[in-house]
């Protein structure tokens, strides 16, 4: 299994006036590159905590995503802790540099705005077709915070990360409760440990439910755990829904 | 200060099925305890995993609330992997038991129902008004990952959560780019550390603007910090748009 940690760089996520966005999108396109996210962290814009955490992880992970804290403000740390993090010098990159140029800004303006051509030595470029580019630092990538500008670097990612299989997954949904198919459920995942199956309650005023998640890497053996999974809703005299009860 | 890191347990958010929407309220509410989030993560339903991540974080934080896996599924595994954590054993609580058996079941019904049952030696209950609650063991709180019940058990945390003074915050919006008053709030934040300045940059076809939140535990120090930005973003020409743009 190839995997991923997701930094999520930002005290607005912490402090719960913004709902991160971006972990579950780039799970999803990380999957499709056959990389699988087991872990992500919220940390905030404090540069020995950066710091400490992205060294703990980098070793740890194949690959790292960090989002946030490369924009032109005085909060926007990440790029120079990410040098830090490597023992390398922030740096200017000419091609970045260019581009703030190509739009013309008093001084002050261009200063701050040049604050964002500043990447660590030896870091290549993750391209946003819509902004400044992030970038990239052996296994780490550092992208902005703003999703749309997020999901334009990730636009970038093939050939840059490599992995295996894709995880596939399928839900069956049953208008049942938890407990009384908890025995068949745990039976069927006994007898087939290559496939995860997630049980997820659903809690309505008007009627209650579950939906259960069949994921591999291998989609045969899914289908086939699909097909005891509708069977033990079936014998609860229930037929299963597919794709999931919304 | 007095910190907090919450550790969502689950399969689903990782893969990105699920978005998870428990972070930011949970933050929200231990800030009106006088309890600041610092960091969360977002860890896979593996033993080993939560149980080391369980043991790192509850020294360096002074509240550790987990989300997620204490139902009655074979993927529920948060409580014997708290036990675990804590080297204590897995207790059935009588209190929880009788409340399961108050709704008669089938054996293997009972059976999975009486897994909620189960609690580290040494833990006490948090109430859930509208199901089974969660526990509290020393300065780890354990509650469910459904939205609506985990919520009901935060109504729990008053007296048995102590923190210090609240964080407040406020918002000023401006139709204006980041890099053109970037050294200006630069300056704000340099001279009144007491006083936290973000900046959130806003991309929209139409207009994009900047959001500027003050935070601080000092009231006074975050309105006279906000004045000083009003007056920053009068001097290129814009007037500050209170409660920020949407």
């Amino acid at each position: 299994m190839v995997t991923a940690c997701i930094l999520i760089i930002g005290n607005e996520i912490l402090s719960g006036r913004t709902t991160d966005a971006n972990l579950s999108f780039l799970s999803r396109e990380l999957n499709e590159l056959g990389v699988q996210v087991t872990e992500a962290r919220v940390i905030p814009d404090v540069a020995a905590t950066i710091v400490n955490t992205l060294n703990e992880v980098r070793v740890n992970f194949d690959y790292v995503i960090t989002t946030g804290g490369i924009g032109p403000t005085h909060d926007d740390i990440t790029a120079e802790c990410i040098a830090e993090a490597f023992g390398v010098d922030l740096v200017v990159n000419l091609e970045i540099e260019a581009m703030m140029h190509s739009r013309p800004a008093p001084d002050d303006v261009m200063r701050s705005r040049l604050r964002m051509a500043r990447i660590p030595e030896g870091a290549t470029l993750v391209r946003n077709e819509i902004g400044p580019p992030g970038f990239q630092l052996e296994n780490v990538f550092v992208l902005a915070g703003v999703p749309g500008a997020m999901q334009a670097m990730v636009k970038d990612f093939p050939g840059k990360i490599v992995g295996g299989k894709p995880v596939r997954s399928m839900t069956l949904g049953a208008f049942l409760a938890e407990s009384p198919i908890a025995e068949g459920l745990a039976e069927i995942q006994a007898a087939n440990p290559e496939v995860e199956l997630g049980s997820y309650p659903i809690f309505r005023p008007d009627q209650s439910g579950i939906n259960l998640v069949m994921s591999s890497t291998d989609p045969d053996a899914m289908q086939a755990v699909a097909e005891e999974v509708r069977q033990l809703i079936a014998k609860h005299g229930q037929q299963a829904v597919e794709n999931g009860i919304e």
